[in-house]
């Protein structure tokens, strides 16, 4: 057995979080210390990137920093080559798949439409089981939704940079063949990471590829749409609809006029609540601290350069 | 081979229907002919049951009626026993599961609470991966449910008559104990036929045993539920919300008070519409069929004693 290795875990400014960062690092074998005696770091509040560079300023003796993102853009500036970098990459992918289908199902089943009625509906409603499911992108959350559906038995398409058939998908198209993965999708899924060849993807054509009754689910980043275009095809209904928990511009201001579309989903970025991911990046890091006492590659490895 | 069996289809009221029941008898091995010569009869309209004696007057050699319900209630006066009698039972089931899960997602995900709003909400949601979860009914949409919900590792509790453990679910609790299987769960779908023991079954005391964050969802009939302690419960919040695809009285009559809840969600009997359950009931005819020819038992058997 090693000595348990020091480990700081900081900011205090999130309690719940702080507080499930020092259990994990304990179930892990960890020993907490200060940052000045610390080889590694558990970043313990999302929202306090700002407060980074002072407290790592004290921290001679690190070699190793986690952070609770799974999308780490607000500390891309910070990410010195010289130390190891892991991130919640992965970790929070269940809770979003679960949401897509949330999403999804309440488009198929007309719930936004139900959930205003004040008066006995008409009957409509089309079946997830079965269907089509287009997902752009190759991740984590796609895997999350192939192993949810497993037993609902639709059709998935992955659209992903890779020619590597996507396990348990039924399709695999690469990017540049995107428009063949659009017609006969009953849902197109947005779960990819904004990159230069993403931003602003879903405009006019995209659109247009899609079929008129397909619902459109985007958990992945606002920017990945282009929101006028966006609106024009729900107001013209050349979609059935779009359900979004994200945003361009995010948070959606009051008076936006997708807050007034019929069959538009609006979620303030819940896919993945903090309430929903403190147990699973604590069992994140709890497991990194045990790879790092036992000298294995750590989950969650931050490409320092790609900056993801 | 025997001789292609004689088989008429009627009515013709609901020609979609109509036609995929000549093209399942067909598909069978049955050949189609007037309900005079008929020894089957396959009905083809679940709204017509009034016009059912004076069809089954002049079909002297009858020995089967397959009826395209589930629940048949409006046949139940009619199930002359020296025929044999056999329903949809079953077939709608995963239909109905999928809906029960998307009427939990949406309560669970405050899509409700989403689908109304016109500025950026407050975030909140809980996961349906890995909640409990409380059946009362031990049936084919039970059956649907745990299979449809095997990757979310769902703790699920069976509330049934029998004391032999429902396959796949966590626990299988008797009817005698149902107060047991109620506080924990996050939600209580509600599954079962309207017998004598199960009307009104949710009461008060059933409502008080529940968690006060918990969801009711109601797929089975609506005469389950004692509708005004559910609203009283909403009203007081003792429970988190219902999601109701049948009600008592359905339809919801306009003004009737569960409009005006916050956390209610009121569907108009769609967990299965006619365009789901075509295609359904057409696969089991086509089975029923070909059992028929052969000798074998047939799918969906009627209780004619118990009347379902």
């Amino acid at each position: 057995m090693t000595d348990r290795p020091k480990i700081a875990v900081s900011p205090t400014s999130r309690p719940a979080m702080f507080d499930a960062m020092v259990d994990a690092v304990v179930a892990g074998g960890g020993q907490i210390v200060p940052v000045d005696e610390a080889s590694a770091l558990i970043w313990a509040d999302p929202a306090a990137a700002d407060a980074f560079p002072a407290v790592v300023a004290h921290a001679p003796a690190l070699e190793w920093v986690q952070l609770p993102y799974a999308g780490i853009e607000n500390f891309a500036n910070q990410l010195d080559p010289a130390l190891q970098w892991t991130c919640g990459k992965g970790v929070y992918a269940d809770p979003v798949a679960e949401h897509v289908i949330a999403l999804t199902l309440a488009g198929f089943r007309h719930l936004h439409t139900a959930s205003r009625a004040t008066s006995w509906p008409a009957q409509q409603g089309k079946n997830l089981l079965g269907a089509h499911v287009t997902v752009i992108g190759g991740g984590g959350i796609t895997e999350s939704l192939v192993r949810l559906l497993k037993p609902w038995n639709a059709k998935i398409t992955v659209v992903r940079r890779s020619n590597t058939a996507f396990p348990g998908a039924s399709r695999t198209v690469t990017k540049d063949r995107l428009h063949d993965a659009l017609p006969g999708a009953d849902v197109v899924v947005l779960a990819a990471a904004v990159t230069n060849e993403t931003r602003q993807m879903v405009d006019r054509d995209f659109l247009a590829a899609m079929d008129d009754d397909a619902w459109l689910v985007n958990v992945g980043r606002g920017a990945l749409v282009v929101t006028t275009d966006l609106l024009a095809a729900l107001q013209t209904e050349t979609i059935g609809g779009a359900a979004l928990d994200v945003t361009d511009p995010e948070p959606l201001p009051d008076g936006h006029p997708l807050w007034d579309e019929p069959d538009c989903i609006i979620t303030p970025h819940v896919a993945n609540t903090p309430e929903m991911g403190l147990p699973l990046i604590a069992e994140r890091v709890r497991q990194n601290v045990e790879r790092w006492i036992a000298g294995d590659d750590l989950l969650g490895p931050v490409d320092v350069h790609a900056g993801y």
